[in-house]
């Protein structure tokens, strides 16, 4: 009988061994994102240049690619590296921010996807939109709520092979066959912008460390971020203070406590 | 008769129904910016390609524009979205930076100014080189006094039809007929960097809530930065723990509180 | 005989006329760095593009270029500005981030140093790939010992005529003849994304300053670090409290004291 894979178990391969992870990612996300990463225990790399984003990919234990700020410049970058993290057979998380914004975003979410992400994660509004629904999404937010999401997140994942993860007041994640869902966090988050996006990072970052249990490692990103953001969310007074108390959270979140405080079930 | 229009009762309707504004918008600001926007009540969008920044600008409530950090490609989308507000009759704030310092920028604001922006907010040194006077102003810093600017944000507001804010110790804002002053704030601010562009964004968001009275928006907008700012000073120790201060103060402004202590006078 | 050029008289040479240094640096670093260079009293600019790029050089009093998240189209503009700054006979500082990790960077970063920087600042495993040694940088982040690379650096200051800068635990700072080590800073300081880069910021605004003592310029930003990673970590519980106090420590920072507590030795 094999070892339950432990959101808590997950953490501690990662900062034991930190995975290198290209995060392709939008100017908003930046500074955040790498500093999640970095707090949690991963080695986050910015690396989006056409001419240099394959060979980085070839070298990086994951790859993320969130279309936040795209342009046609990033997006050939984007493309480059999700083909040689295929041809790698490194896992690559897909975020598709706003994607039904625009013309321009959804025929850059076709051309992607098609490249097969091994996880996509997105709000609400985002999923069903990309799984062919009416979402109700305005510019990045979702006005969906994520239960609304769960049949798409289903479609997506048989259609395409992947994970499909939404996240929102209680996150639901399903690779087509098992779902779970994932509660916590704060409703100071969505008030910080770019915490999305860098759980995007995050979730590359498990992927790197369990690539053959995607999943679980989804899970896992989602569990650090619940569990460190309803800690963070005790002492805040609003956005600013939860912002450096969340970092300070990952940075200090024991994985035991981890396993004990997070609150995942089957759905 | 006409119920006057506070700056508490603009930023109740803004939370109310919180504008989509897409922020065209430097490298530095993206982060702090998305963040005063959100801590505030808004729901900012940071979209620049040319190939949607004129899609998205006709479905927002807003759109803004920051030469911060130019270059060719954005200066395309920033022409392509200024013009699309003006087809869909959208409000539209122009952000000069340091339009002063190189050839480059001098054009690229005169094109834009040529599209007609609502708004103009910019430093002393900004409003004074626009308007064709001699500035004082050193890379992205003023140099000169707010109440030197005011000739130039008169003539320039005449000359071009638009509300001009100069912001500084005591910001200055008129749209050619009449004037007011908002006092208040922190020298903290200036030491923060990306404040005024963050503003910048603040303005569009409450443009987009009344758009038919562009002074009455800046003039909310401006008084919300300025009571924030000095609630937020009265804790921090430096430009560190004031920055996040300031953020936990917007989410936490009330609309009666802000009316009572905005210190706004005709000018 | 010379009064001896100490950090602390430096730090309050620069305070006393803000120096405008134009910062070449990653999307990453923006944000932090801008903050970085305003709390410790220098002018910082974020100017780019090849159209602006070299004007702007000349006008600034030093230049700081850094490849951290690197195009072609900013490759452009750097070579520009690194050429201004070279004929206007200003001081300008490379940053070699993970130079060594693609062919892209690796050729950048060859032809970057052919236009003679003034000073080169890295991790111990930049300057060792940067000499020809073998390193073990993995992305972005140092796997090497700063110790280690003593020897590249002297080799590389010979080599190039410029200071090179090791920083890590313990920094090295050496132009081929002397060689200085800082002591200080914090654990916490690699936990916090684009430090580094924020430091590369910081050495170009000393040397403006002093751009006849390159090597006392970087020692005293080195200095500055130092002193106030300790003062920061002092109160800090994560990566996240230690980055607002750092802001406040810098802009805190008493040049007597920092004469006092920085910990320079000859090596």
């Amino acid at each position: 009988m094999r070892d339950q894979i432990t959101a808590g178990k997950l953490l501690g391969a990662m900062r034991a061994d930190p995975p290198l992870v290209q995060c392709i990612t939008n100017f908003v996300a930046m500074n955040i994102a790498a500093n999640v990463m970095l707090a949690a225990g991963a080695s986050p790399a910015m690396v989006h240049a056409e001419e240099e984003a394959g060979e980085f990919a070839a070298i990086s234990g994951a790859l993320t690619i969130n279309i936040g700020t795209l342009s046609s410049g990033w997006l050939a970058g984007m493309l480059k590296a999700a083909q040689s993290a295929n041809a790698a057979g490194k896992p690559w998380v897909l975020d598709p921010v706003a994607h039904h914004a625009t013309a321009f975003r959804r025929n850059a979410v076709a051309r992607l996807i098609e490249l097969r992400p091994t996880i996509v994660r997105g709000n609400a509004s985002e999923i069903i939109a990309l799984a062919g629904g009416a979402s109700r999404g305005q510019g990045v937010d979702s006005r969906d709520a994520v239960e609304q999401a769960e049949d798409s997140a289903r479609q997506l994942a048989e259609r395409h092979g992947c994970v499909v993860a939404v996240t929102g007041v209680t996150d639901f994640v399903t690779d087509g066959r098992q779902a779970r869902r994932v509660a916590g966090g704060s409703p100071l988050m969505p008030q910080v912008t770019a915490l999305g996006c860098s759980l995007t990072c995050l979730v590359g970052a498990f992927a790197a460390t369990a690539p053959d249990a995607a999943l679980d490692a989804t899970v896992a990103a989602l569990a650090v971020f619940a569990v460190a953001g309803e800690q963070a969310a005790k002492a805040a007074n609003g956005p600013g203070s939860f912002s450096w108390r969340f970092l300070d959270a990952l940075a200090g979140l024991d994985k035991e406590v981890l396993d004990r405080e997070a609150r995942i079930s089957a759905a």
